[in-house]
């Protein structure tokens, strides 16, 4: 029987992972948060989702290493020496650390580098999203994520193509350019859509979240799927087998 | 037979207008370029299209009211003093001037401003809209149009209320705001969405133009729709009726 | 303070109504269910909504009579007797009666039947809707409420011009039909778009549902509207002042 | 210079293969039809396109092996003997023979292969077309080629799973159903979109035409990168590098 511990788990992301946890016919192992015995949830678990704080994140590697066991971190604002105490961490166990816990949000970024590869620089590329009236920065995460999978397919540099906040004389499209644009409202959960707009023709490719549990389902996707694999630093689109 | 004449008939909106007078069962009078005899044109005509330039207003107008037939006017960049121009012969004969003559877009204009209406601030409105990667402002004249029709059915002015060019660090969205974005991008010949994004639920009103030949369509129907009319000033909602 | 009593409050659209009463402010006087006193209920309450059954109707009626309150009726599979029993009803209080309680979907109704009254039937209307994997009927209900709108803004019977279940060699579109279409798939709350085709140019009108707690709270709305309206019956587009 | 020769150059094809060709920098080096001497076109040429009729396609073959130049063949309809005099030809020169001529549509399907390859049975998967009002089948040709595609993406075969004509009491969907939906209406010159909606995410893959001019730009590209290759019997995959 699969079991799974959570750590954070009294957040709103805690609470998902355990819903999906259960959905998937896995077992829960139990929770942590600040100021919980990390090590003995690890002895109790299969493997581990943290989803906490930066600074949490020694403890629970050190705490899959001891166990012997993978961890999936999903926690963000991680900074160069976290990344170092990961790779470390990767030699002992499998580790998948990821910004992005969505397949099909994994899946469509794999679909834009393959189609900005193939399409070649005469098809002009836009990226659009839409969120919730909430969100607080544009364009979104994800939207960069897929930004970066378009100017790896055209082999080029995303910082130096990407055209943003269109308003007023913009004077025609820049060749090469990968366009960005937001709208904000309601409580849109997260769309986004890749446009390749060729001469009298266009190829879409989006995604529309429905809710932010997908987000804990491939969490949990990813963290069984850790569980076998050899030691080493794992990235979602493994996890698809792309 | 209604007979309708072309005045700008040689530029490309021009040849789409004899088409569309072909199209719609009319008969072409004739055309009128730099030099022509306007009068002439008039004397032989049912109706008039002006798509020209604003320098040759005047002209137009008098040959119109000399002949005692109508004028559709599709000329941009008019100043106050070409507006007091066909204030005055529209005291004459019928006259309309319009920047828009898609009839779908008209009427979209027609819905969105009812929508806003009927729905409240609650229900944040986004417009979008895409174009060919030549275009060099942003947003359309038609997004903005659809801006004001959304503006006046919350009974509020635009330009307090515009969210646009969205990049960066935005915050959250401004209660009442009404949102901009512009895709560019290959040979697209314009599409409009108004988004109403309430709690959990969604309405969008959108507009696709596959041919700038729906312009000239339009503008035909409103030039024939123009015969018949007592003397007075028209704009297109008038046309479908609204 | 608003008080409002939900007559089958154990099942999930009670549940719903349960949060919407408590999101718009309101406060719940208690629920219903079978053997319950609903007289009692009646009397703690400023107004009632009814997602129970059929057959509990008359009582349902009777005790909101008896109260002098208005009632909400959403059930749905009512019969002709049901209807009488409800207009008889409507003489003491106000009673409002449908089968789709989505604000969202009220308006897009109006809207569609505005456009389809206005363009003509050379503007082909299309009606595409998609839901969950488990629906089991086709097209949905409200791809048929909206077909009907259109219907009614052309002058035409819906029955006579559908086009329904396009498969195989089916010969060019029949002028003035009026199509639908259904997809099926994932866990979609569901989509409704109503597309008018026209020469070069369409317009689609669409709706999208995140989640089903929409249909609560557009019944609380409609409920709270209730209270302070003469006996009668009423519609869900006079909530929206439609 | 590139030099191509069109086969059935009078229709609304060849009108728009010539355009095509000259859009693309290279050279018309004149048209064949009914009654045409082949022979001296195809030694006029480096590439012969042909989209005439399969009595023709004989003598069109026999003409490109004599002057030992490759032929794209968009002609329909061809039956076994076609296709055995295709292969044959194909050991002399480089031959394509397609059904689609578009490249957006080409990299389409390569791409819902390799999302229905990668995302499993538990996303359903939709196809949906739109096109214009006297189009006399459903679904469309391209569509049943992307329904090919995902089919083969999930190794499955597409007759067994198709779901098309959805009207009336359904049931629940079927699993692993390829689903088929088909709208009509106006000018539109053709949309797909392939939908896979898992639980509470969806991924839609779409192409939108704006012209049918595509197919001839889509016919003068296979043609060109067909000379230099070897003798063989090509697919629009391989153009694409696919």
């Amino acid at each position: 029987m699969t079991s799974i511990g959570i750590i954070g788990s009294e957040g709103r992301m805690g609470q998902a992972l355990a819903r999906a946890i259960e959905a998937a016919g896995y077992t829960l192992s139990g929770g942590a948060d600040k100021g919980s015995d990390v090590a003995a949830l690890a002895d109790a678990s299969n493997a581990l989702v943290d989803f906490s704080a930066p600074a949490a994140l020694d403890a629970n590697l050190h705490a899959a290493v001891g166990a012997g066991i993978p961890i999936l971190i999903g926690t963000t604002g991680l900074a160069d020496a976290h990344h170092a105490a990961i790779d470390q961490a990767a030699q002992a166990i499998p580790v998948l650390q990821t910004g992005n816990t969505s397949l099909g949000v994994t899946l469509l970024a794999h679909l834009v580098q393959e189609a900005a590869s193939r399409l070649g620089p005469d098809w002009d590329i836009e990226i659009l999203e839409m969120h919730h009236r909430m969100k607080v920065d544009a364009p979104s995460g994800t939207a960069l994520l897929l930004g970066e999978a378009a100017a790896k397919g055209r082999n080029v540099d995303l910082a130096e193509h990407s055209e943003r906040g269109r308003d007023g004389h913009t004077g025609a499209r820049a060749e090469g350019a990968i366009g960005f644009a937001s709208l904000r409202g309601g409580t849109v959960a997260g769309e986004h859509s890749v446009i390749l707009a060729g001469e009298q023709e266009r190829i879409t490719l989006s995604h529309s979240a429905e809710d932010r549990m997908i987000f804990a389902h491939g969490a949990i996707k990813g963290a069984a799927w850790l569980i076998g694999q050899p030691a080493g630093r794992y990235t979602m689109p493994q996890v698809l087998g792309l």
